[in-house]
């Protein structure tokens, strides 16, 4: 299909297909959007695609995507060293970071536990993560809670509980955050895993 | 939201919701999509788009989109110049083209007339069109059929019935495409506009 059009625009539209969520037509759509655009525009868009991939790294501390380290979040007074918040990537970071409800830090593990897919412990950042449980800079440690922003599945569950094995011994206070029904969800249309969680994590009325 | 993300990311997400269709979620999804990608892949994807931007241009004959000039669909001999499919833009032409039911030649207008946006017939390549219809390069009138490939609306009307005052008097043929039921469409679900075309449109059977 791609073949009829002239070779740059074959080329664009197939550059735009490798995108998540993007299908033939959408690509197309893309391709015909950028070419109208002034040459100023697709030279800034291709510059802030060069750009992110150049300056963006982890930070040395929580392994947040950054373009410096440590990354703002970390370098922010404002932010309780107190609290530090675990979380899969760098998306559900910023999810969780969009609410405005936590004012800690973060670790981003960079993935889950998962033996089906060949991930173990050490593939993820939590040697890291002890590591900053059990000192901090001037030698003591600050941290009083760790909450597990993890989901809940088979791998959540798992590197959940590979956690709590490690940290509870220190004495800190490892909390995960609850499941059950969203906001404005309907009981009759929730499948039996999320009533099964809401029920497991009633509280007293 | 985007205030957030660390600065670089920031503007590839602002980058990506520039695009047609792509809201914040989307955005950000692609953001993140690309920052995984190699330095090599993104490399590909920026020059995709400057590239297409610096070699695409229009086909001094029909108008198209095209990395060269004539295009590919004027310089190809096994295409007929007695037949001109006369679309709106290059979007529609590649539409047109994947059925591959046409073997004719096309003119992109780049437009339909419009009175309310203020688009007149000398904002569209209407003159080169005729242009065509008058001489070729052997000073011949080689144009047979003119199909006018325009959308059934007030401005697809308005421009059909204006090209047909000024190409039935050369006495060429001009059929404009049918409209009617889509393909697998149901009465029960069409809007009367087409049921209203449909029966306009009807044939003998």
């Amino acid at each position: 299909m791609v073949s009829t059009y002239t070779q740059p625009l074959a080329r664009l539209i197939e550059a735009f297909q490798t995108l998540p969520g993007i299908g033939p037509k959408s690509a197309q759509r893309l391709a015909f959007h950028m070419l109208k655009q002034s040459s100023h525009d697709i030279k800034n868009f291709s510059d802030a695609l060069l750009d992110a991939k150049e300056k963006i790294g982890e930070c040395a501390q929580c392994f947040n995507l950054s373009g410096q380290s440590p990354c703002e979040l970390c370098a922010n007074p404002n932010r309780s060293p107190k609290t530090i918040g675990v979380v899969i990537d760098a998306q559900d970071l910023f999810a969780l970071e969009r609410t405005g409800e936590f004012s800690g830090q973060y670790h981003v593990l960079h993935g889950l536990i998962s033996p089906m897919e060949g991930i173990g412990p050490e593939d993820l950042k939590i040697r890291e993560l002890l590591a900053r449980l059990t000192t901090d800079s001037e030698g003591r440690n600050r941290v009083e809670e760790v909450i597990l922003a993890l989901p809940p599945s088979i791998e959540g569950d798992t590197t959940s509980l590979y956690l709590s094995k490690l940290i509870k011994p220190l004495g800190i206070k490892l909390t995960r955050i609850a499941f059950g029904l969203p906001v404005g969800g309907d009981l009759e249309y929730a499948d039996n895993m999320t009533i099964a969680r809401a029920l497991d994590g009633r509280q007293e009325f």
